[in-house]
């Protein structure tokens, strides 16, 4: 039986247009971090979106318990794309990329910048974006893998995924 | 500020009946794993069903890289809970599993009767069901975290997601 990766294709066009439409879309995604207190994997339902660059990022609160999760272990991943309704949910697109968080503190220079941008993706965030535990964490992409569905595999670099 | 972990209730009735609806409307799930090469965290999304006590099943091909994670790092972990349409996804419920993986063997006396019971709520299934590749998974519940929105969280024990 070959290894899986081998399974995997390289990146083209198709993949890439699709995996920056997954991106773009996203407003929440599912996170794998590695949990302190046990060293073994936890995951969290997160908000996700862009930042103005392109990059992906979430608004997270240090009530969280993947918040602290993500400062002692910065390497983490995430997943996007929803399965509709009908039809099998393991058929549908999506995307799961690897990424190195990095958190941005409220004082940054480019926090208003990335505030005013969420909002405009985000808008319900508006009741507790300014809560003084509330902070956006970047999630820089490591590596990817696009699924589009059985056979149908890609391996994506991070390049892939910056929107052109 | 307190820690995290002071933020969650007891479980309770009406978060047990939360859980358990859950788990068995859940027809997929993002599935958290220790990336073997790596030890960093890996995510995919998986089939998800019950078996017919109850407790967390899923059935993945061999080609799929989460196989080989389970078998060397079992301790995972499991999100279940579809954001709907509209409003903030972050005020659905969602329920967060740590779990422990143990695969299936085909030749299992169990392996019909699991199969049986998948087939009746993943029709779909049939497609792929019997391919020499795809083995069903158990995902034993060790712990879990219930959120139904913001500043509604509960703990969770194995014996509160096992159906009545």
């Amino acid at each position: 039986m070959p290894e899986p990766r081998d399974l995997l294709q390289s990146a083209d066009d198709e993949a890439r247009a699709l995996a920056r439409s997954l991106l773009a879309r996203a407003r929440h995604a599912a996170l794998a971090v590695t949990d302190p207190a046990t060293g073994t994997p936890g995951i969290s339902l997160i908000a996700f979106g862009l930042d103005p660059e392109g990059l992906p990022l979430t608004l997270v609160s240090a009530l969280a318990p993947h918040r602290e999760a993500l400062r002692l272990h910065p390497e983490a991943a995430v997943l996007v794309g929803e399965p509709g309704e009908r039809g099998d949910p393991l058929t549908h697109p999506r995307l799961m990329v690897k990424v190195r968080a990095a958190q941005v503190a409220r004082t940054a220079p480019r926090h208003e910048a990335l505030r005013a941008h969420w909002l405009a993706t985000h808008p319900k965030a508006r009741l507790y974006i300014d809560f003084p535990d509330f902070a956006f964490v970047r999630l820089a992409p490591v590596s990817a893998v696009l699924n589009g569905g059985f056979g149908r595999a890609w391996r994506l670099a991070p390049e892939d995924l910056r929107p052109e």
